[in-house]
């Protein structure tokens, strides 16, 4: 006999195990009404506490991916490819990689969401661009994939509408903070943009959602797990998010930054970043042999242009300036700039990523509501990196603001977020671990 | 600074202990419904896992008090005590035990619930009586108190109405079984009456909400530490709860039963539970000095008659028929009587107290959901009782239907409940601890 919703409900409570059908079930009651909101939160913090099976959350991600629609992308030649990342502080990689691996002959469709809380969201930033549209029609977005070799939308009211509805639960009730749901919750909305392979990004540290490294190889082991078993190529890879990714946090001048590395150009951390990402992509998309490969075309790709100039289609085809790709500093920048000076000598031995997000938030280019507005030209400036040798009196960092009051205002608190000590600080690498 | 109530819920998920002030704005904000049904799910399913110290359920207990009015009866002289079961079958020791320990002089205001899955309900009982109401206003319910020395009504809306909407989204969470919230929630809706002093029949085996000793214990125990807490005076008996208590199960039937036992007579386990916790509260009232002293006032008030009088004026005061309590046969049984027999010969080894429950429930005599009516009429009559000598073709139970057909259906599902064995099963005491 079928059990009944609250039974399933006190299994996983007991520790039990669910059927494929039962989660189905479960998911599909929710999404019609019958299985209720008050039901879905006392189940998540079950599963919070029980966790769910590999076949569970297969389950899981399959039924809330199946709640709305999967975009077609068979018109689309190729292995198509798209890296997701779990949230940092400065992470504009994907503006720049998936033009990047789109030269080299993958195609990245790529659905990208918005800045929630102290981590920023590339929709946001691709906003920056003058004319830009992140909320394309599903034909849209095949068309240009197709034509173009890549496309950046925002999640549409088709896909995974389970998800989005859980998601906004676990948010009021205290239940984000669970591998499987996360795994689920990112794998039904990955999935959902008919994709072959996916590069996952898992970020650990201070800024990341998950800031120490077991729990962080936990959520990679499992999403390749859940993601092979949904019958799609993962590989996920864990870098480090201690301090913010590159020298820009804000929107304008963060796509500002990743623009630059497309001309060969930008900091180190985040070429570096980009170019582990790519070469991920690069194999899983069968167009190099191995990293090693894979590294030389994307450099290739920047050197003679190709990079740029799919940026340049990509902006274009979504109604956006593409001058902006030669011409960054038309990305306008707030024009009040504040200094944060170095009160002593020494080496920038710390820049706390979750420091910096939240005054990023606090000056307006992030969110603390889903429906909050971000003020694109408001960002940081990181001039001394970790590991800078500064002087007292050496300017570490600017901010840049819409008033002189807002400025002196969160100078303090983004100058906490930097810690100079005597010695230069041991060199940390990028890249933790890969999960394949 | 204050913490927000998602904090909150991520609290307790993570094993912290709330403070009292906290808890208080939990449910305040639950009644005002800036706290969501699914947010207190969660907090619910969280307090399932990691429970509740006695200090946060005390403080749960006060603020769902407190969410409605407390009933006065300070116009009432003397010490004000009242029992409270966690349910059983057959139980129907509220309805004679009442009037037997306001004859001895302790005020007992009652307020009883109705049948809901297996077990039986007071009020159902009680309205087997022609005219009957338990829908008094609760200055008719003090008067009728103090006039009498005992009245028995239903919940009001006025009482604890916090617990009212806490327990019907634990119904459908598979929170129930948890021992804090069980306690917190008899509590509040006991302390709700005026009490000075309660007695708690906690019921432990095949027939109780409490299936393992370990378990009813440790209800037992954190409901007389948290109501003592709560400034009461507290005393909890564990009684068994495998067959069911007494040979009646329904409603007319049960009130006749527990009418038999104030003109002394009555099945034996049924006089011996209702003289053990009326002695507790007569103790508990100061009107006998230990429960020997107590067992004599109890057997003397129905040996006068006066347990009876007091039940008459109750009947009475409540606009029922007071005849029945001289005849007890008044109480209509529905007409078709269907017997069920021994196939083989022995003792009665286990008579399934859930079994014969359930079968009462299918038989109309419970409900299954709250808003369900009971026929007052229709029951099972238990003939043959545990460690009785039967011989095949003996008469072990009848069962009381409107129609022979529905006789026929329940009888084998009845008769199941019965294990017939070679030897006579070993005698269990009906009191198996006892908490102070």
């Amino acid at each position: 006999m079928q059990r009944t919703l609250v039974e399933l409900i006190a299994d996983k409570r007991d520790g039990g195990t669910l059927s494929a059908e039962e989660i189905q079930r479960l998911v599909r009651s929710f999404v019609d009404g019958s299985f209720a909101d008050y039901q879905m939160a006392a189940f998540l913090m079950a599963v919070f506490f029980r966790g769910l099976e590999d076949a569970e959350t297969v389950a899981l991600t399959e039924a809330m991916l199946h709640s709305g629609s999967v975009l077609d992308l068979s018109a689309v030649a190729g292995t198509k490819v798209d890296k997701h990342s779990t949230g940092g502080v400065g992470d504009k990689v994907s503006i720049c990689l998936a033009p990047l691996v789109a030269a080299c002959g993958v195609p990245v469709p790529m659905v990208s969401g918005r800045g929630l809380g102290h981590t920023g969201g590339t929709l946001d930033k691709l906003e920056a661009i003058p004319g830009f549209r992140t909320d394309l029609s599903a034909s849209d977005f095949a068309r240009i994939v197709g034509e173009v070799g890549t496309c950046m939308i925002g999640q549409t009211k088709e896909i995974a509408p389970a998800d989005k509805r859980i998601y906004a639960l676990r948010d009021v009730t205290a239940t984000v903070e669970s591998i499987p749901l996360i795994v689920a919750s990112i794998l039904s909305k990955k999935l959902a943009e008919g994709i072959d392979g996916l590069v996952l990004d898992v970020k650990v540290g201070r800024g990341a959602f998950m800031k120490d490294e077991a729990r962080a190889r936990a959520l990679a082991d499992k999403l390749v797990r859940v993601g092979t078993r949904a019958g799609k190529k993962v590989v996920a890879v864990l870098t480090r998010m201690d301090a913010p990714l590159g020298e820009a946090v804000g929107n304008a001048n963060e796509t500002r930054e990743a623009l630059e590395v497309l001309h060969g150009k930008g900091p180190l951390d985040l070429v570096a970043c980009t170019l582990v990402l790519g070469a991920e992509m690069l194999v899983l998309g069968g167009k190099a042999t191995d990293a090693k490969d894979a590294e030389a075309k994307l450099r290739a790709a920047i050197a003679d242009g190709s990079a740029a100039r799919v940026m340049e289609k990509m902006i274009a085809a979504q109604g956006g300036d593409a001058s902006v790709v030669g011409h960054p500093e038309k990305l306008a920048l707030a024009s009040e700039v504040t200094e944060l000076r170095a009160a002593r000598s020494g080496f920038v031995a710390g820049i706390d990523a979750l420091t910096v997000g939240l005054a990023g938030v606090a000056m307006g280019a992030g969110r603390t509501r889903a429906d909050q507005a971000v003020d694109p030209s408001v960002g940081i400036q990181l001039d001394a990196k970790l590991g800078a040798k500064v002087a007292a009196g050496d300017v570490l960092a600017r901010v840049f603001t819409r008033t002189k009051k807002a400025g002196e205002e969160i100078a303090p608190r983004v100058l906490s977020a930097f810690t100079v000590e005597d010695a230069a600080p041991p060199s940390e690498p990028l890249v933790v671990g890969r999960v394949i």
